[in-house]
């Protein structure tokens, strides 16, 4: 099937990692996985600075390559929450529990729309060995390595 | 993957058809699907009648035989809300959008149990011919048929 994914993936740690392989697990063989990439502009709300778009792109593709998923996937610029979920014909958005809200709010705004509501598919949270969810925020505190271990 | 669904499936309509259709399809080639059949004395809460559990289970095994699905599949008698999807270790719980928070209560019972919380992959809402929900309970009242067309 045809899903949607989305997010910085700055560094791309356990969590992202999760949150893609299941992606294409459930897009299957002959599916398509879209990735939101968010935009640098986007990313300049965050709380913690954001390396450049090229930079997060070439390496959320060596991931995906070094993973040989079956299914096929198209990396795209977001620069807003929504990108071209409001728009586009698919099956299902693939969100972390943290990221849920803003399904809702898109599968909200597509009924407004007069287009079809889509399957939501919620990654369990990914925690770091201190029982914390693993996030880019940690990761740039230095509390966290990607793989969620604890650095001090 | 290992997928949990669940439900009376009495008769087996739209909505169902396209729950079970995408368990199997996220559970893959190698997955297993856990279908959770409602018991008798369970569904006598219900408003409506229900038709025994074995012809319940007898049309469901005959509907996804034909469908040649490739995920292998269990069914198993849900005598309440939960059934095994408290204490077996599986990847992820599929709900309808109505049932969506029996799945997030899943979850919390898990986590206070200490066990791992699962990944829940919400269908969107299957609308019969006049834009309105199919459902059982509908379908009981005669207003529309399994495949959501209007009877009146």
């Amino acid at each position: 099937m045809n899903v949607m994914v989305g997010g910085t993936f700055d560094p791309l740690h356990a969590g992202h990692r999760v949150l893609l392989s299941r992606s294409f697990e459930i897009a299957g063989r002959e599916g398509l996985v879209t990735i939101g990439l968010t935009s640098d502009a986007f990313v300049q709300k965050k709380s913690h600075p954001v390396r450049p778009y090229d930079i997060r792109r070439e390496e959320l593709i060596i991931w995906i390559e070094s993973m040989h998923f079956e299914a096929s996937y198209i990396i795209e610029c977001l620069s807003d929450q929504y990108g071209s979920a409001l728009n586009d014909d698919f099956d299902a958005l693939v969100v972390s529990e943290e990221t849920f809200p803003v399904a809702g709010e898109i599968n909200r705004l597509r009924e407004e729309m007069g287009r079809k509501r889509v399957d939501i598919y919620t990654i369990r949270c990914i925690l770091a060995d201190d029982g914390k969810i693993v996030s880019s925020t940690r990761i740039y505190r230095g509390e966290i390595d990607p793989d969620g271990h604890l650095i001090r």
